[in-house]
């Protein structure tokens, strides 16, 4: 087991139940000895579900799954396993899914279609093909609203803490609550970053109006954050409702009642996308990046994964080398629009550069100082336009080499 | 001084002097202590010339320059220095680029837009103005039709071995010679890598023919290697022609004259685009994807760098794992067309994958035997059409990691 990330949040927060959801791990040994690796999470009767998946060529067979259910717009269990990312895993595949789905079908009394797979691990090993289905009737025993945390870890591969995050927010007068947890730490990247993530409310809201909250959600939280820039075969957002709640009836994604829950659904996922880059594998520094001046919100975005995915500038940050010259060369081999002379670039908020050069008598020494603490800004104004975007990453260091030269073995 | 990298050829090879082209290189103490860090080549009068540059938006001052120079299409000097890029370095840059080609453009008796620049080393340090013009007058005398060698090593940086390509050809029954250098090592990608190459040859041949196949062989050669996707912003290729050699005059590119001699450009360039992928910043192994089967050259090329990208794939190379799950990642990230079920990777000649999985009685065995070693060979059939590319890196290691946490100090 690896050591804690150094930028790992104190704990696991205090996520309170959501009423028709319940949770529960369980040691099904796919892979990994003495640890939970198979998550249920149950969901009432009648709830909807909004999903948001990888845009690989090679999704896993859970992903191509779950987009064939999403049109049904039900789900009663979300089932996924760790240590096995059953992708590319040819007939052994769809027959762990087949099972998967039947079994808990069967288990739950509901259409298949209402069980939602994710399977995260080693890609293109034969997948144990009924051990998931056969852990299924052990498991629904443990069912319990309070187990977040435990269900958080089950679903961990190189993680080293697990991630929760939870808000409330008022629909029409009525309080409703948003509780989340994820995992993700390598193969991180959008659009989406390697990760899987599940939020749950107890809002009533039909499954157009939650795919429309989600995609939007996603767009400034997971697919703002980067490790390596490698894109996951697996990734996988749901959101799921179950309606618990009591409030007026939401037909429209854009009704003004949903102007909290929006608001608190995206620090949820904000919050999550975080601390997936705080657990970024190696990660010894949490770096925000900030663009500002771009000629759009998207170019804006693109600026910033360029700067948090470059390997010059990871490496730099790593060492806290205040070589601010690889953070132009970043921004350069983006091919969005940006002008030397307009470019200011700052780091812990010391302004660095004007008119196409450093600032006159820049002074290196309190930006170095900034680049020794855990949590680095940099601030990257284009000078040209109105599009901003935040992006969240880490450092690249020893750790990621380590990692990423053993997970397998 | 790092160690010279496992990677490099065994010596630099015997380059036989080209009519009309000398060299010479200096210690003009830009940056470094007790090494030539100034290089110049000499063109006979009326030499043409042709060049590809960085995509950067960010580009150098000296790029911005030679770009400016290029619509003129005479070539009398190359001048180059290696420990400063003279990038995003404001007014400061615009003096070294202007007192350098003025200095030159005197010494040699020609119009200053016959005098290229490139400068390679730490983006966003004030140059030292006067020096490269202070030390011409120095470096003239030392001109030499032999020193391809000690000019290949002036234009070093963090690359363990010099590197040089050279290869004959006929034009019209007339022997003509092609010698190249070039250097690079870190911030490689295309297009192009962060690399200088130059290239001279005694063929007499029209700067807009020149432009063209130098174009042509560019797309095949540096543009198809990489070490860690980052691109610079001085990346610069010249293609000098003396016209010493006697030749019938060509004016078309597509001349069938020029079959022999675009066959040897390309070869010379290819060969010194694998020399900078061997030398990669920490490079233990050098690696070879060969992409067939795409739905054109060009989506062949963009697989094959997404694979030859991906920190996933460059560690795992590194530990000399296996784990093929990490190259249907890479080829799925890419925005290319690919269908899992089609999808045939072979690693050291060893079939993986078969029908959207690893093939019956798969052994790994043979893979991992040929994974230790010091070149690996990955060859993807996307089973779609019939592009193809060849794509060259190296993988990624721990003097990756301490290189760049280490460069600028």
């Amino acid at each position: 087991m690896a050591e804690i990330s150094p930028l790992a949040p104190k704990s696991f927060p205090a996520l309170a139940p959501i009423a028709g959801v319940r949770l529960a791990s369980y040691a099904a040994g796919i892979r990994y000895q003495g640890r939970d690796d198979v998550m249920v999470a149950e969901l009432a009767p009648g709830s909807t579900i909004a999903g948001v998946f990888t845009q690989s060529t090679m999704p896993g067979q859970p992903v191509i799954w779950c987009r064939q259910c999403l049109p049904h717009g039900k789900v009663r269990a979300v089932v996924v396993n760790s240590g096995n990312a059953n992708v590319f895993t040819g007939r052994a595949g769809w027959q762990v899914v087949e099972s998967t789905s039947a079994t808990a079908a069967r288990l739950f009394g509901c259409d298949p279609r209402e069980i939602y797979l994710s399977s995260t691990g080693v890609i293109g090993e034969p997948p144990p093909v009924d051990r998931i289905s056969a852990a299924l009737p052990s498991i629904i025993p443990l069912l319990d609203a309070a187990a977040w945390e435990k269900a958080a870890r089950a679903i961990m591969t190189t993680d080293t803490f697990p991630k929760g995050a939870t808000a409330t927010a008022k629909i029409d007068g009525a309080e409703v609550r948003i509780n989340g947890f994820c995992k993700g730490s390598g193969m991180i990247a959008p659009n989406m970053a390697t990760m899987l993530g599940y939020v749950f409310t107890d809002a009533a809201l039909p499954a157009a109006v939650l795919q429309s909250l989600l995609g939007e959600a996603t767009e400034v939280s997971f697919n703002c954050m980067t490790v390596d820039g490698d894109t996951s075969t697996s990734d996988t957002v749901l959101l799921c409702a179950t309606g618990q709640a009591r409030h007026a009836a939401i037909t429209d994604p854009g009704d003004p009642a949903l102007a909290g829950f929006r608001q608190a659904l995206r620090a949820v996922m904000i919050d999550l996308a975080k601390q997936i880059a705080r657990d970024g594998e190696g990660a010894q520094k949490f770096v925000t990046i900030d663009v500002s001046g771009a000629d759009s919100d998207r170019a804006a975005r693109a600026i910033g994964l360029a700067v948090g995915n470059s390997p010059l500038v990871k490496t730099a940050l790593a060492a806290a080398d205040a070589n601010w010259g690889r953070i132009v060369m970043a921004v350069g081999k983006c091919s969005e629009k940006a002008d030397p002379d307009k470019l200011g670039i700052s780091v812990g908020g010391f302004p660095i550069t004007a008119d196409g050069g450093p600032i006159p008598n820049y002074n290196e020494g309190p930006v170095a100082e900034h680049m020794k603490g855990l949590e680095i800004h940099i601030a990257i104004d284009i000078g040209l336009g109105s599009g901003k975007a935040t992006v969240w990453t880490c450092d690249l260091t020893h750790g990621y080499i380590d990692i990423n030269g053993s997970y397998r073995s």
